[in-house]
Parts: structure tokens; C-alpha cells; sequence
């Protein structure tokens, strides 16, 4: 497809009124890559200032850049083609669509798949090789189940949600529209939940459920447990990468990311747009506001106030971490002063 | 069931003698419910002063309550239907048995299962559609096997023990009666033991083996490998949660609960009633004495001696870990401090 | 197998010339042990005289022994048949092989599995019961495909590759010859790439690919993501254990080794012969050059130069951490001392 088309496709939606082209060049664009390993008759993008000395090297024939004069100034001087739009990098993730169809298998049920006569399937639905569905699941419309998938009895699984390969989904689970369930990935699972007693450990019956609500991910091989009583419950549009522990009866707001490695213990409350970096462990007392944000490896033991970011173990606002973990390295000079300090004085 | 129907089932048990209830009340008791989310026609439970405020608000109508009179004209002032008893978690998990039928499969063996003709099935036996069970495998009585397991050969599996959906029991592991392997785990894995060699990794062969001995539960996608040489042990009653990784030939005691993310070295050895918390990480020199406890996050690097609690990362007793980390968020106050009393000595 | 044909075994290949027997004895070997758990009839090592002690107390009828004559000389006193060689646990790992034969399956393909026809299936290739294998995909010779994993469309998988159960290979990825994907591993799954907009998160395709050269080994349940554009590449020899995260766009040199639960933020650059130990996560604006190391749980948030080790969170040089750490558990008397000083000398 020509640039101009890709421009024209571009527009109609998000694009900024800075849209403009490179008066010289339509290149024929055969696809997408990343600007430091694009090659000729590709189109990359670029968000800021750092991407400039990239964009004085790239072989990529066309741009997407933000409303920047001396980027697109570079870029001319090179001879690339480009268009400017406020949000670059959502514009790239619109032109990735334009050009790669990604895997969906055909809506036929594989006629090794063992689904049980109770339960309840939808219309168009891809079920692969060697899935088992179980008594009473309702499939919505849409769905694709991928191969060697277990649905777990009275499981119920909403439109267009798309469960790749080995993941398993426990009984009873809710699972909404719109949801991708990553491979290895564990839904539904009974909480850690044990008593101690003379004899050891006691098992408490994990009686209660999960809840995915509409258009939420959850990574490859991540677990999310249900509670004793009640639900998890994992909100709108939240977005849970691999490896992730979700424990039991913890709520999750709507549109939150937490990144790959982090664990939530059971009966922790998450508010909405939380971010988690990667690694980050939150403990069961605390509560997280809205738009929090947890640096990568932070371990989260008290209530985080809406809006702020809290970095460290134990975690502390962002900017006490900043001024403490710099003079982390200087802890031993500290030392040496005082040492130094109290003999100067005389003092013990 | 009415609520002392209840009382007399729990009664007959652990129920402490100071058993009573709300003279004027005997409700119907449809099920249970954690307090701060019951609905009427429930019945949930408090432990200590902390679940005041909780009473005070619950729409329970029947608690289980401690030995504390506090409590307990609190749930009589709001004509909450109480019983006392001395370990009110223990008797609430008794209580959701009452109500509470676990998924249990039927025992039959799937047609599609794959089981070679050398293996020795137990009776009573739940085999899940796609199972897999290899050469020489022993499968004792009662066991229940979830759909899409893969058994390989010569694994030996107790009486009663259950395996979920899509996990892995690799050659030679032991699992002993009564326990419980969820959804993805892998057992008897290869440990990463490799060689540094000219010409890069050399892979020594892991020709040991894995034992989890009876009541042990492994959670989620969580792993417990095999060594070079000898074995693997998990001592009768610990109990893993998700997403753990057990190395190579390390010993496991009893009754131990390790949270998820935690990762144990290979060769470490853990006592009896060890407890470690999310995301805790024991290196390969490290032993941990009985009954010792690994706070959440925690970096354990040496041994830690019977009973003691440790802390943080590097870890230190729990006690220095708090006055230590209390700290942390000064550690810029104090170099500035240091700064100015040099200046103030002219000392450098 | 008498003790001197294990050494005959050994010297023909990387025994040195330092090549002893004692002399009153050639023991007959049945197996090989851990110099800590041997019995009567199994050889053992023992690499350096932290192993005194287990020499002076095991029950191994022969030892592999560095060249230390002090170690020589013990053995020698307990009547214990010992040999010298230059890297006593590269032996041990060659002596293992002499008497281990791991389990293979049988080059036959179950008449469970689901091979599109498309498929291209190598020469003596073992296919388990219920793997799935769909379009395009090309299975090089002697590929042992254990059962229930399932291969996506337009994989290929080079000579001799192992696929242990379980594991899910996601489309378009390319595995070398020679690798070993271990249970529930997944490989090429989608990378965790959301653009955030007034709406939400909204999903950015991930139309890359993951690539993994020879001889790479990955652990149970790890995940290796695809990009959105070009590919994510784990370089020749390099191992991964359990649990292990590599995020989308990684692209990681060879014959390097990472301990388990590691986690590798997206678009990070690590080069040959690094090592991560346990739990350490690496930050995407990081790069660690050739031969860098970063200890159990450190943070790794800035580029690391070749050769360095660096431990801790945030991560510093490794002797830096040292000095650090060891004061960690003084921070509250460096407290209290300042505090003292400022008071002898009335300022504040």
C-alpha cells in the first residue's frame, strides 16, 4: 500500500491537523517495523527527541512522528517520508492492524474436542483439538478456545473471548466479553487457603468464584485464585501480563496493567488505572488508590493513596525512594564519617 | 440449614465449651460469606477487636465469634445470632464444608485417555478426558486425575491424591496419598544444572528424582525439579501455592507454606513448619532451622536458625529488618546531617 | 562397572594427565551419588576442600577429586578409590552419562495427534498422544515432541529439538536445532504491548516473532513473548530455567544462564555469557554487556558495562552492594549516633 493510503486510513480517525506528507515521496510501503531495524519500503515511528539520532540512521521509507518540527526536519533531510499525529505510538499500533492479520482459527468445533452434552455453545465458535468442556459451561457467540484448553464445570465465558492453548479455567468461573486468556494460564483456582491446627494444616474449602469483567488479558501462565467465600474479581479492561499471581477475593479495578512477576495476596483491593511494574509484590493489608502506580519490584505492605507512585522495599513515595536508594551506595562513607566524626569529637 | 443445626455440628468437634447463641434467634442459614460482604441468610465469622466495625455494619445473620464478650454484645445489639468458639477461622472453615460440595469427577476412565497397558490403575479411579499416563506408572486407589494431564514414566501417585488440569508429572517422581498438584504445575522437572565448559553450557543429565510425601499440595504452574543425582524431597503436609520454583535436590520438612513467587535454590534445606511469605527467595547456602519465617520479599543468603523471623534484602532478624527499613526513607536526612556536622567541624 | 573403566571412559577425553588410581582398589560401581547421600558402591566428587568434612564421613566406594593431595590423601586414608581430573564436576557430569539413559520416546506418531497436513514432519520424529500441530509448521529430524503440547501455525523447529509436555509454541516462531522447551513453557506468545487511550487500553497486534538459535534450553513454565514488530532472539547455548520471563523484542546473546523467576523487560539488549541468578529483573532501558552478572534479586534499571557484576535493588557494583548491605542492618544506630553528634554539638 502506498504511504498516502496509509495516511488517508490514519486520518480518518486520530490523526491530528498537522497531517502532512513529505512533498517528494509516496512510498510503497510493504510493512511495519521498528525504527533501528526497519528496512527500505517499511514505515516505523518515532514519540520524541531520543529518537532522534535513530531517525538520522534508520532505513525505513516512511515515519510516523509527533508535532516536532526538528524531528520532521531530520527526517526530510533524509528524504523519508512522514506524517505527523498526536499520538504516535497509538497511530503505529493502527497501522500494524493495516497490515497483519493475525491468527484466528476457523469457527468449527474439532471433532476431538470432548464437550459435554450440558453444556451450552454459542454461535461461530472455534473450539480446537482436545479441548474438554465440562458440565453446564455457556460459551458466547465468537469465542475461540484453542487447542488442549479444560473448561472446568459451570463455567461461563463471554463473546468473542479468545482462551489459547493449555489454559485451564476452574469451575464456575466468569469469564466476560472480549478477554484473551494467555496459554498456561490458570483461572479460577483454589485460594491458598489453609488453617493451622495440632495436626498441620487444615484445608478451608474454596467455596467462592472468579470474575474476569469485559476485555480483560491475562498473561501466559498467570494464575488468579478464587476465595473461600465470595469472588475475585478482576475489572473492565484491566490488562495482566505472564506470570502474575492474582490471590483470593482480591477485587482489581477497571483498566489497570500489571506487569509480568508481580503477585497480589489474597484480599488485597486495587483500585482503578493502577499500574504494577514488573516483579512487584502488594501484601494483603493494603489498599491501592486510583491511578497509583507501583515502581518495578516494589513491595506495596500499606495503603497507597490515589495518584501516587511508590518505589522500594518497603515501598515509599517515589521521590524519597529517588534521594534514598542514591545514597543506597554511599551507606558504608556515611558510616566512615560517623566513625570519623565521633572520634574527632571524642565521643562513643 | 438452621443455624443450630450448626452449632450442633460444630459442637461435636473443636467448639469450645463456652458455646452459646442468641437467645431469641435461630435463622435459617442458606450459606456462608466472608462478613464484609454477607447478604441475610448467611453466616460468617470475626477473629479479634480488628472485625468490630465490621459487626457493627455486617447483614449476616449468624457470626462465629471469638471468646470476646466485646464482640459479642455487638453482634446481641444488632440481634446477629452468634456462637463462641476458640478458633473462629478453624470453625468457619468447618462450617463451609457444611455447605460446600466440591467438584469431584465420577470414577470412570475417559475413552480418550492414553494409558499404556504396563501401568497399575487403583480402583476407584477418575481419569479426565486426554490424560496421558506413560510406561510403569502406579496409580493408587481413589485417585482423580483432571482432564489434559500428562504422566510420564515410572511416576508413582498415592491413594486419593488429586491432579488438575494440564499439569506435567515427569519420569521417576513420587507423590505420596492425599495430595494435591493444580492446574500446570510440573513435578520431577529437570534441575538447571549445566557445565561450564570451552565450548559453552554442558548439560549434566538429571538422573535423580522427586518425592512429595502424603498432603502435600503444589499450586499453579509452580515447579519442583529432580536432581543429577539422588532426590528431591517435600516433607509430608507443606503445602505451595503458585507460581513457586523448587530447585534441584532441595529438602523440604513438614508442615512448611511457602506463598506464591517464592523460589527456593537448588540444595537448600528447609525444616519442619517453615514459613515463607510472596516472593521470597532462599539461595543455595542457606539453611532454614524449624519453625523459621521468611517475611514477604524476603532474601535469605544464609541460615537462618530455628524460630527466628527474618526480613528483607539482604535479610537480618525481623527486628533489626523494621528499625533498618524505618530508616530507609531517612537515609537523605541523614547525609545531609553528615554533611553539616563536618562542615561544622571543618573535618573532611 | 569397575571403577577403572570409568576411568578409562574418562581419560580418553578431558581427564588430566594428574590421572590416578589408588592403588589397592577397583571397586565395582553401580551408580553415581552425592558425596552427602552415598552408599556403599557409587562414585561421587568433590570439587575443592569445602568438601573435606563430606570425605572424611561419605559411604562412596570412589571419588572424583581435583588435583589437592590434602583431599587425595583423605580419601586414600578411608580406603576410598579416587581419581584426579581438572574439573572434577564436568567428570561427574560425563559419569552420570555413563550410567543414566534418559527416557526418549520411541520415533513413532501417536494416532492421537492432530497434524495438519500441511505440516512438514522430519525423519524419525517422536510425536506424543493429543499434540496438536497446525499449518505450515516444519519439524526438523529426530524432533521428540512430548504429548498435549501444541504447536500454532508456521513454527519450525530444527534437528533434534525436545518439546516436553505440555508446552505451547505460538505462531511463526523458529526454535534451533537442539533445544529443550520444557513442560508448560510457552514460546512466541503475545508481548504485552497496550497503547493507553481515552477509552482504555487498547491492544497493539504483535505481528513478530520469537526466535531461539541452538541448543537453547527453557524452563518450565517460562514465557518468551513475540513483538509487535520484528522478532525476539535468544542466542545460541543460552539457558533459561523455571519460571523464567522474557519480554517482547529481548534480544539476548549466547551461552548465557538465567536462574529462575528472572523477569526481562521488553526491548532489552543483553549480550553473550551473562549470567542472572534468582529472581534478578531486568529493566528496559537497560543493556548488560558480555560476561556481566547480576546477583539473586538484584534490579538491574541502567546499562551494565562487560564483565561487571552488580547486585541489589537498584543494582550497584557488586562491591559497592557489599559495603551497603553489611551497614543495612546498622542504618538505625548510624541514626541514632547522628543524632547524638548533633546534640554534643548543639546544632540541628
Amino acid at each position: 500500500m502506498k504511504f498516502s493510503e496509509i495516511i488517508e486510513k490514519l486520518g480518518s480517525s486520530i490523526v491530528a491537523h498537522s497531517l502532512t506528507t513529505h512533498s517528494d515521496s509516496d512510498p510503497e510501503i510493504a510493512g511495519v517495523a521498528a525504527i533501528d531495524e526497519a528496512t527500505p519500503n517499511t514505515i516505523s515511528y518515532a514519540e520524541s527527541n531520543k529518537f532522534a539520532v535513530l531517525i538520522g540512521s534508520t532505513a525505513a521509507s516512511a515515519l510516523i512522528l509527533p508535532s516536532n518540527e526538528d524531528l520532521q526536519a531530520k527526517a526530510e533531510a533524509r528524504g523519508i517520508a512522514w506524517v505527523s499525529v498526536r499520538h504516535p505510538r497509538l497511530a503505529f499500533a493502527q497501522t500494524i492492524a493495516l497490515y497483519y492479520h493475525p491468527f484466528k482459527p476457523a469457527p468449527v468445533i474439532h471433532h476431538t474436542a470432548v464437550i459435554d452434552p450440558s453444556a451450552e455453545i454459542g454461535e461461530n465458535v472455534a473450539i480446537g483439538a482436545n479441548v474438554v468442556i465440562q458440565t453446564g459451561a455457556k460459551i458466547g457467540a465468537g469465542v475461540v478456545i484453542h487447542p488442549n484448553v479444560v473448561i472446568y464445570p459451570d463455567v461461563q465465558i463471554g463473546d468473542r473471548t479468545v482462551l489459547h492453548a493449555n489454559c485451564s479455567i476452574q469451575e464456575r468461573t466468569h469469564i466476560g466479553a472480549d478477554c484473551v486468556i494467555h496459554c498456561g494460564a490458570v483461572i479460577g483456582s483454589e485460594g491458598f487457603g489453609f488453617v493451622p491446627t495440632r495436626e498441620g494444616w487444615l484445608k478451608m474449602e474454596q467455596s467462592g468464584y472468579t470474575v474476569l469483567e469485559d476485555g480483560v488479558e491475562v498473561g501466559c501462565n498467570s494464575a488468579i485464585d478464587r476465595p473461600a467465600v465470595g469472588e475475585t474479581r478482576i475489572g473492565r479492561n484491566t490488562k495482566i501480563d505472564n506470570l502474575v499471581q492474582i490471590g483470593h477475593g482480591v477485587k482489581v479495578g477497571e483498566a489497570c496493567a500489571f506487569a509480568s512477576g508481580c503477585g497480589i495476596a489474597g484480599g488485597t483491593q486495587i483500585g482503578n488505572r493502577v499500574i504494577l511494574a514488573g516483579q512487584v509484590g502488594v501484601a494483603n493489608n493494603a489498599k491501592m488508590g486510583d491511578g497509583s502506580v507501583a515502581s518495578a519490584k516494589a513491595g506495596v505492605h500499606k495503603d497507597v493513596p490515589a495518584g501516587q507512585t511508590v518505589s522500594g522495599y518497603p515501598a515509599v513515595e517515589h521521590k524519597v525512594y529517588l534521594k534514598a536508594s542514591a545514597m543506597y551506595h554511599r551507606l558504608y562513607e556515611m558510616y566512615l564519617s560517623i566513625k570519623q566524626i565521633k572520634k574527632h569529637l571524642g565521643i562513643d
